[in-house]
């Protein structure tokens, strides 16, 4: 194209493509996810190349990790045993959610929206009573979703492959209804696509500073994997990124002091 | 796959593909933007065929419509003048962006957080100042972004194809730096994809109850359009939806009584 040297940098005017990655059995912790994830990739007859966005479902990262609790464990202390009576709660889930939380950000009838110890805030901390591969399990979030990510782009590294990964889950938001998948962790990918000091075709600064990509990438990834943990993984092939060995979600978390809605 | 049964409804197990339509030019009002686009696709070897979802930005939907202001003929009232004054904003500007408000919804510092007259909460109401073809003219939203969806989707269906369309603008949200395309208008696809009444392997209902899946497959269009006006529109194959000849945007708008954070 002739014009494409005064695109903004970033620009993409190719296809995207979305591949799932089916086939992954259950996971279970000290599982190899990029071994595996390769495998089922290659078994499908999508491998993964050099330049993928690799996004794996936070749930089987958080197995793998060995990151649940079982309920039996738990003894609730009497903030969380108090409220869960009053809305017929379990008050040993309601123990974990706010164990996993660094504050509660809203509480309002049976609704509990907390900021996680990690900075991201939503319904419960992350913790996810369903689909725990046994009743009375809870998963919670990866401790370092950037981390985890990391470990996976490692490994694809390890087997020849420079993929980028997000770590993504599935998080209600306020003033729209319907959740949709965001990132939670990245690894080998600048989060934000930044149009600051660009100018349009008139002169004019772009409306639009800074595009959080990671999110429209985990948004992406969902409308082929589904949220029935079968189809975990998806592939992104074809967005133009900034790769960053030392990327993490710090710049997606918005500090407290600009925030207007905490 | 020998699962297939099992799945919930709208599982997707294939692959997604997104288009970029390139080569549209400046719109102006009056524009037939479905046969337009409809052209662009086809000379971009890509056309847009039946069962497709057709992702456009709402800025050419504006200009097409007619959706503009000269700012040489506001004349802003008191309250805009005396807070931009504060902040060095236009007060023109800042006029329309109230005159496009029903309510305001965090006003702090510069920031100027609307509920529009659809009743979208975003920064400015979305009034654009960026990119509008000339100086000193604002792009506003569609009147109705829906109506907008359905005339485009009929004009495919007068031209044979049967195809979803969805309205999309770039929206900052709460907590989180960094913006993303949303769905502010859809025609013909229902905008949840809902796993209520649904369970997991294990007999769980799922914790995700229902995906807003067109701002999805708006966030997923955003990575072949850009922000840039070059490429305003995105084709996205292979989601399965829901066919919905009446569906709107309501569903996704959270009631004020239902919203924490409002």
């Amino acid at each position: 194209m002739t014009h494409e040297a005064t695109l903004p940098r970033y620009r993409v005017a190719v296809s995207v493509q979305i591949h799932p990655v089916p086939g992954l059995p259950e996971i279970t912790p000290g599982d190899d996810l990029a071994a595996m994830i390769l495998d089922a990739a290659r078994a499908a007859d999508t491998p993964i190349i050099d330049g993928d966005i690799v996004v794996v479902t936070s749930k089987i990262v958080s197995k793998a990790e060995g990151r649940t609790v079982e309920l039996d464990d738990i003894t609730p202390g009497a903030f969380a045993s108090e409220w869960s009576q009053r809305w017929e709660k379990d008050p040993r889930v309601v123990e974990v959610v706010l164990a996993e939380s660094a504050r509660v950000v809203r509480q309002l009838g049976p609704v509990l929206i907390t900021e996680t110890h990690h900075g991201f805030i939503c319904a419960n901390s992350g913790v996810d009573q369903s689909s725990s591969g046994a009743h009375g399990r809870l998963v919670l979030l990866p401790v370092d979703p950037d981390a985890s990510a990391r470990t996976i782009r490692a490994g694809f590294a390890a087997a020849g492959v420079s993929a980028a990964v997000i770590i993504s889950d599935t998080f209600g938001r306020p003033w729209r209804e319907g959740q949709t998948d965001i990132a939670i962790g990245v690894a080998g990918m600048a989060p934000m696509r930044s149009y600051i000091g660009e100018v349009d075709p008139h002169g004019h600064e772009f409306r639009v500073q800074e595009l959080c990509v990671v999110d429209e990438v985990a948004a992406a990834a969902e409308l082929v994997k589904g949220n029935t943990s079968r189809i975990p993984v998806g592939v992104v092939r074809g967005v133009e990124h900034v790769v960053d060995d030392s990327a993490t979600m710090a710049p997606v978390l918005r500090d407290t002091s600009r925030d207007l809605f905490r």
